[in-house]
Parts: structure tokens; sequence; C-alpha cells
């Protein structure tokens, strides 16, 4: 994701320096010439930097956000890109009224992490999620909107404890479906799983790291949503059971019209 | 299904000939020039045929079959494109002697029906199922290896019975989870909904008429893949009230591990 970024905001902004505690990492970015200087420490870089953006799992922007007043001496914006946001945000409300901070998620829905994976259109037509906190300035949101302009995204504002329970129903969930789905197939499956099952099981090989912090940081929701979830299986079954066609039926028209209804449409 | 397969086999084979109940469909086929003659009512065609292929829903395809002997008089191959296969192969099984008869299904994951969403490069790579049954002759399964080599998919031999439960779990579960999600989803959540709801939610969209029979053809299966289904939730949502870390992962990485292992990575 800060790949993708740094990739689809080069020549838009006067310098770009990264930092990633993965030398491989940033061997490859080094090699392919986005960032004026990738180094392994925060620190390093963080005192000449305007705006400051946190793109990594979210247990890992938990630990970097108050490291942050000791890094930077200085006054700046302060992002993070990580898949949950209440966690984020209330630590982010945490640092000292020099910094300017506003809470993200662009939702692209990349499964594979990793600098060989960045897309510099990862982010076209995509809803880029922002919470404002308490202490988030005007500059601050117009500083959000126009990051989300310059790499094609669309700015939607949203507070962080109904971004977490929305992302748990439209994504977290989805996640462990498929999870679930894959360790269902029988023996002998694997020929017979054509493209439905490609589609509903990819975002079980989403980035174990990434998905195991938004497991962990947003687990009254997901439990929730499991629960909620097996009620509505159970739906399925009694209609499936009884042989009611007409209730089936329109269960399935329902569904499929709420699938019908997609981002695009709206926007 | 069936306009992809006549597009698909146009010029390799003698003739091609179709009927479909519904005269829109009629009216397109018959712009599109890909058949001889397309009527309404199979016993038109049927006569002239050395090769029936059955392209319908479940349904319609378990009607269809006992008339065939009244439509034609002669000796021909029956091949069926079914989702389901047992109750299919059963009545296959029924047709007088003079009917070489075989069970079909092209794995190839078409969400939407209609003959605007054909496809003649619909087949390519897929794995097309086929059922011998006691009545198969040597020369009707090499009609259906030689018929899925012309249109570019790949063979693959199963029990009907098995063919069911195999699909009740990679293809029928995947669409009642995506219906479910769909039905799960909270108010406001619409711009929220990225690729992985998008890829995780497709099958929803799963043509009704299809899936219905679908659905009806296969209720055991289905049963039992909900009810397995709803056990392996159970599991991730103890590990997650648990926190049990070690467990989680070692799950989340065996759910990976059967993703990433695809039909195309087999062959």
């Amino acid at each position: 994701m800060g790949g993708s970024l740094a990739w689809a905001l080069k020549g838009q902004v006067n310098s770009l320096m990264a930092a990633d505690p993965d030398s491989h990492t940033r061997d490859q970015v080094r090699s392919a010439g986005l960032v004026e200087s990738i180094v392994e420490n925060p620190e390093e870089i963080l005192p000449l930097s305007d705006v400051v953006i946190l793109a990594a799992p979210v247990g890992s922007i938990l630990e970097l956000i108050p490291k942050i007043p000791d890094w930077h001496p200085g006054q700046a914006i302060v992002l993070d890109l990580g898949s949950t946001k209440e966690q984020i945000c209330k630590q982010l409300e945490k640092l000292p009224s020099r910094f300017d901070v506003l809470g993200g998620h662009p939702i692209c829905g990349q499964v594979q992490g990793g600098f060989e994976h960045a897309n510099p259109d990862l982010f076209r037509d995509a809803i880029f999620a922002f919470s404002d906190l308490s202490n988030t300035s005007a500059r601050c949101r117009r500083f959000g909107e126009d990051l989300a302009a310059s790499i094609g995204a669309i700015p939607s504002w949203i507070d962080p404890i109904q971004h977490d329970y929305i992302l748990s129903a439209t994504s977290h969930l989805p996640y462990i479906l498929a999870a679930a789905l894959c360790l269902n197939t029988p023996e002998g499956s694997i020929l017979y799983r054509g493209p439905g099952f490609e589609s509903s099981s990819r975002l079980a090989s989403t980035n174990r790291r990434m998905m195991f912090d938004v497991l962990n940081s947003n687990r009254h929701n997901i439990l929730q949503q499991i629960d909620q979830f097996k009620y509505i299986l159970e739906e399925f079954k009694d209609l499936l059971q009884q042989e009611n066609n007409p209730k089936l039926l329109a269960l399935m028209d329902r569904a499929a019209a709420i699938q019908k209804e997609t981002t695009r449409e709206v926007l």
C-alpha cells in the first residue's frame, strides 16, 4: 500500500522519503527509484517531513504512533492507512497538538502485500475513507481531500467506530467466509473449483499479518457479524428443508438486488 | 451456455441447429447467424440431429429428457450441460438404447445467463465434467473428449453422486455464502463495499432460475455443507473469543494454502 501510494504520488509532491524495516523491500524500492531516500528507521527521515503517512498493518501503526513525537521535533500532518480505525484514531488523538492528525483507509481490496505488488492505479475510483478527529484541522481535512483526488480516489468521511462496524460486514466477514470456504473443501475437489470458487475464496490469500491485525483490532464487531451470518445461513437451511420455494426465491432476489447496487452505480 | 457452446463449435461441425422457448432469444440467435436454424420446439429439429445437447436449467433438462424418444425416431448421442448430475443422469439412463447418453457439466462459473452473455471462449481451460453411465458407449466417451478438446476445455470424468457432493462444496455453498453476505450488509454500507466484497458477493447475481434448480436438485448435499460450514465459523469464533492467536494463525495459513492450490497449478 505504501509503495502504491508513493508511485501514485510521484511527480505530484516535492519530495518522497520512505522507511521500511525489511532490507529486501528497501532494495526493491531503491532500484525502482520511486523515492529520494529509503531508510530502515523512520527517525532518520521524520524530522524532514511535512506529512507523515503510516502504511503498515494495524498493529505496527499502533506501535509507531506513540514514537512519532520523539522522532519528529516539529509540526506535521500525520495520516495512517490502517484497515481498522477505532484503536488507531484513539492513538492519533493522543499525539501532541503540533501534529495535525487524520485517520485514513483506502478501500482497494489488495490481497497481496509487498512492494512487488505495488500499483500506482490501485486507488483509481476507490473510496478513500477518512476519519477526522477532535484535533483535525480544516487544513488537514483539505489535505485528505487533495491527496485522494491526486491519486484518483474518492474521499468519504466516516466516524472510526462506524467504519469498523461497516467494514466488519463488508470486508472482515468476507475474509472469514473465504477462509472457512477453503477449509471446507472436500478431498478430490481441486479440479472442480471453478471461477465461482476462485472469486469466493480469493480473500483467503489476504496478507496474513495484515488480516491477523484486522481480526484482533476489530474482534467484537467480527464476532457479531459471524453470529448474524449464521442466523442468515439458518434461514436458507430452513427454507431449503421446508421446500418453501416462494420464500427461498424472495431471499435469492433480495440478495441479487443488494449485489447489484455496487459502489459505482451509487456515485 | 448453449449460445456459448454453439459459438465455440461454429465451423467445427457440419451443421448446428437450436431450439429455445423464448422468442427474443431466438431473434438474437437468428441475427447472430450462429446456427442454421433456430426453432421454438425441439421436435422440429431433433429428427435431423446426430447429437442432442441439452443446455438449460436442471429442471428444464429433467422435463426434456423423457420427451426425446417421441421427438427423435432414430439414433443420437444425448449430452446434457446441467449444473447437477445425479437426477439428470438417472433420467438419461432410462432413455431407450438407441440413444447414447452422457452427463456433462462445463465448470465455467458464468453468473449471467442469456444469449447476450454468450462467449465462445467461455470453455477455454475450463474443466468439462463428464459422467458416463451404464449405457454410455466407448464412442460416446470419445465424443465427450473430442467435444471438450474442440472448445478448449479439459475433460474430467466423475461419478454423478460424487459430482454433486463436490460441487455442493465448491459451487453451491459459495452461492449461499455470497447471497447471505449480501443479506447481511448493514445500512449505509454501499460506499464501503470494495473489491473484496465484490468478489465475495459476485455469485449472488447468478441466474435465478439456474441456481434455484441447483439448490432444489442438490438439497441434501447443500444442507450438509451449510452445517459443516457453520461448524468452521464456530471454530473461528472460538479462537477469536479465546484470543488463541497461534491456532488462529494456523487456521488462516491452512486456508491460504488451500486457496493457492488452484486448478491450473495442478494441471
